[in-house]
């Protein structure tokens, strides 16, 4: 977030810096020709005629420069503002016929229970298109490349039709993000079912956190969408709007399975807690067995261990080997009773 | 779900794969006469005139197979695509004069807790109705006896009341499954009065997790046969209309079960807590009136074994007797105290 | 339900059969007279002219006898269905002039904790109307009385206002199932106060399904009558809304009271599991006493129960008795430390 | 409720009688005078010309009277009804141009944590308003006393003016009952901190039920309130929608601290269970410590009372001697190492 | 709030009083001047021409001050109301061309888990901004330096945006109250993975206590901020409304914010309630196996302590040594036991 009290509309870039220099990419296309040219800097922001205007941004804090993009296209300082604080929740917004979307990209390393996330901001009108983020990651690379395949639906369509395409690569993501936590769900419960420690707790705890902060990306992303397929701006087709709703049920199925998952985790939390109440169940059984059994036979010995001038038992001639039998016939009789209770 | 990355309306199938080879079958019926042929492959898909052509599809693995049906009905490319990843959400779709619905067919084996999901994917006309589905499992055979036994309204309607029959009779189903679980909470409940052990905890919770993957294709279904009823496509005859409503209000009422069901099984959960924990009570209990009652008599028994040189109760004439009584004096005593206490 | 695959509209008694022949009653009646008939099966079905007809049909197992109302009525097939299948969520629907609804008659018997539900079905036009159950319990006694006695409203209405007196009596009856119910919490409540024990626990667990069961007729209710208080059917007269709409209030308050209840059923399992924690705590606690008290004792007067030949102190000559002092003195302390940290 | 079976609009008091005999009271005034009379029973009804019409009800088993007015300002006989069936939900009707009004009138008496309701019904037209209660509390004297202080807007506005101050007043009491509800909160956070007992959680459980009581009220009068913000009536005045939406938000504000402090009494039940939890641990980490101490010992001092014939310890000098020293040792060891698990 | 049976519209500071005497502030600018003034009292009211005029008033217990600006400014009692009684929820009302807002101010200290809260009353025209608070602090700072410095947006503004301006520096702050509130769950994520103690549950308590407080407040700005970003009132001009909306997105961010916070301080709380049981079960488990290990050891040796004149093993030569064998082989055995089920 911006810091407190600055005015809104303040150029400062508030997250985490990633690279030294910023990267950039334009990729020029039309249904005939692709031009695809990287910069490190100085790149040019006039348009070229007749074809897409594709910039790939990475690296934020080079403030100038996102001016640079402010003054050429002119963008609301507002939308520059959302680009450079990297912590905006997703969102759809129009700014004359130009369209602005905010999108999390989110991956999942499931070895390390570690959930990344990355926020990109794309700017599109008739024929251009920006795409902002602060990280390396070259994440539309599959999109790139069907566009320079230069076949398929891709080439012959505007920039709503390729933004589009780099949000619905980004929530294709968001399917793996899942499985990999599906996958830690089911190590979580193998655990339980061996032996539950101390880490089992904490996994559930983690995926948990995994999954709240997930939601916190896909619920606005399921209104942003939904702004997008009902858009009637200049800057987006009518026909592009088969595939954006097409892109809604994908997000409405993400949001199913993250709060299905969270019952499931919550189900997972109940086992442990039913698992741990049970193991505490069973340790107490058999302390109790054992001193239900011997801490009567101890008294018993203890009384022979007195040394009362008259105790009549000591001087019987199989006084010790009686005790003996008793002591067995009580242990066995204990045996039983608990046999039969179903505690042994 | 499709490859990330890969674009928008990819025709490639993702499920696991169940059949060699497609198994198809066509049945063109019309008020007077029905004619059911298969084939396993190279179907004829012109389209008879004055008559319903149904083509029931199992296995999806013949991606050509696939789009021969897509070019010959001209079906657009997203659809094919939802058709082949089987694991869509169940949803109503309108293209043009035609409609395209997603449910999955739901079995449920009670003995070994095992829930069955299939995909089916229909897709209809004015005169002609596709059906799709991976498994070769005849889910449709109810309604093509109908057809074939010539009787009822099934003969005279049009293909979107076919589609109702097909959704009407994969959502008898449910009830099914829900009786299987109802079953078997009935099974867990009596467990709990039993003799709870590690299983019962475990049922519960894999039964919860049935009713959630139920509750992940209902809720959608929902929604769908809503629009279903609500279409005023020209494929959608006016009178189907009541039928679908019927149909909506069988579906509200799974809905209604699963969310009863959940509940139910909360309930259990609960209950089996408090069994443990009542269980848990009661052997504590027995430990600790075990102990309340021995602990002290072999204190005392331990005081008269020691070995002093003057200790005057030893030479007491009764001093062992005395001591018996009076350990039989503390033991009525504790006993009573328990008996008062309700412990006993 | 319906067998699965049956086709839809397919009549056939799919609930438990209550009743030998099926009992008829046809109540003829205007603002001047009153014509009361019972029937065992041949009711005939001709409308008498300038007076309300109303059949009231117990026993539901004779299809043929439903099937001539249906004829007669010229009642749709899904009707009929709904009728014979009394598992049928409470609905309102229109058919053309003619009014269909479907209530849920519950009785509650506190004692043995039972809530019996019956399926109701009214079916009414301009000028008569039908009510379907399965049971021979006399439901209507007390409507058909307010008929016979002549007086009130009721006579002078069309069969909208008899529908709607019907639904009044079965709501009210509502309230004596939940004043049943609440008279179960109060004793699970004092239960918990006195002993809780393992039927406290089923207590809690049965009244929690009751209510989930009541649910499940009164939330569709709420919606029925909604439906019935907009409803514009030539059969509805403007002037009967004012009394649904206060019938709706009613549902409104009982489906109010059941989500209270249900939280005081939370409540009440909250305040059993916090009495079972207190209850063990306080268990352990006199264990940790008598333990913490008794194995230092016991292992004193074990030291001077050994035999080694150099032990001075066995010869002392008070030996005995200062170590019986000193262990009073422990225990005092013990006793003093204990009722410092209040556990005695 | 009415009796089960009773035709709706049946005249019969239901609730419990609190009066011998009804108080009337009858205050007439315009912005000039004030004319305020009380009569036990023969109230004469005929409205007073150019003045605001109050008559105050106390006293409701008196059928005979309620029908007079009813009969006198031409009220529906279902506004009877629920005048005398004083268990309604607050609600808000119109009747041609009279409104009728149902409020709960709240009191809490902190110290006996009791929560007592009365139900106020309000009747008004263009220049009469009734209100009715079992009670005898003069719940309306401080707005009775604005009244005849003769000062403020009260004089001269109509009786919408007066309905509205009268909920006011009613729902300004609500905020002291709330106090008092947070004061036993926070009563019982205090317990829990100090030494939490059984008192405790019947504390926090009749928290619940009084905030469960009074969400019963509260619910319903938010809706109440909004309808007569928005109503449209002829006697209601346009210029007094200000004052009620200003109502309405003291009740939304209610509404919220209602869910606000169910959630605090669910965290103060957290709170007890986990300070029992943490408590049962201590105790068992004491009954752990002593067992895991004096077991030992017991053990070895009980080796040297064995009484065979060949133990050479026994006849070492100093073997008494090593023996102690060896358990001191023991003693401290382990005393170490509990500490070190800070058990200590 | 008011006391109770107090008119509306009675002025009466009811909050805490902070300020001996009121501080006032009056800025007016437009483009090209600034005049900032203070005042203790007599602060002139007429407003200046061509420029906007902003009156900071902090101390509200001079209810005659107030009374001046409810003059001079035409203001409606309950307006004043409201800023006396300075426990409102947040809210956004239009009286004719002015608009009043209520906001709370919030504040964390994250060192003692105190939140502050103040409440912000905000009332402008289309010429002048009045903005109420009872404390001291200068909450206005930011704000007004950007003023002063002459430079953006807010000098060439009506008093909208400056309303605007002051709203987004208090929703700023929250962002601040968040983190402190993170921190601390953190320190306790921390804490529960060390050793748990009183200490963390109640911090755990206090912050749910925290978020709940501050939820009360976000909700209610939610919807004011919406109403705002919709308002057509004359004083807020088109050109604020994307600002407003870019505030309102904020605020949304903070509501999901809150809402995820509660949900992982359940998760904490599971969390701790986990480390509890897990932390019993390990402290029963050691006092179980001391139990099971000496306790059979503790009656082998009192079997051969007592004293029956016939015990031939007490006179082998070895039987000593026998003994002690065989108490290291059940020992061994035992151990060998406890670490095949992983006790150990």
């Amino acid at each position: 977030m911006k810091r407190p009290g600055a005015p809104p509309g303040t150029l400062e870039f508030t997250g985490e810096r990633h690279l030294e220099t910023p990267m950039l990419m334009r990729v020029n296309f039309n249904q005939e020709t692709v031009d695809s040219q990287t910069f490190s800097n100085h790149v040019p922001l006039e348009l070229a005629e007749g074809c897409i205007n594709w910039y790939d941004v990475r690296g934020l804090h080079d403030v100038a420069l996102i001016e640079r993009f402010g003054q050429q296209f002119n963008i609301h300082p507002l939308v520059l503002e959302d680009i450079l604080h990297t912590q905006q929740r997703p969102k759809f917004e129009e700014y004359g016929n130009d369209v602005f979307i905010i999108v999390s990209s989110l991956t999942y390393d499931g070895f390390n229970h570690e959930l990344n996330e990355e926020q990109i901001a794309i700017y599109f009108g008739e024929n251009f298109i920006i795409t902002f983020q602060e990280k390396a990651d070259d994440t539309f690379a599959a999109v790139r490349e069907r566009i320079e395949a230069g076949s398929g639906r891709i080439r012959s369509r505007k920039p709503d039709y390729l933004a589009y395409a780099i949000i619905d690569g980004i929530v294709d993501n968001y399917f793996g993000v899942l499985d990999g936590i599906e996958a830690n769900m089911e190590e979580v419960e193998l655990e339980i079912q061996g032996r539950p420690n101390r880490e089992t707790k904490e996994n559930i705890h983690h995926l948990k956190f995994k999954l709240l902060a997930m939601r916190k990306s896909v619920m606005p992303l399921r209104e942003a969408v939904g702004k997008f397929s009902r858009c009637e701006s200049q800057a987006v087709e009518g026909s592009t709007g088969v595939f954006v709703r097409d892109l809604y049920d994908h997000v409405i199925r993400i949001a199913d399975l993250i709060e299905t998952y969270r019952d499931m985790l919550n189900g997972l939390q109940d086992l442990y807690l039913s698992e741990l109440s049970l193991r505490m169940n069973n340790i107490i059984q058999v302390l109790t067995i054992i001193t239900t059994i011997f801490v009567p036979l101890t008294f018993m010995v203890g009384v022979y261990g007195m040394n009362f001038d008259n105790m009549p038992e000591l001087h019987w001639k199989y006084g010790y080997f009686y005790l003996l039998g008793l002591m067995v016939a009580l242990t066995l009789a204990l045996i039983y009773y608990f046999k039969n209770k179903k505690w042994i």
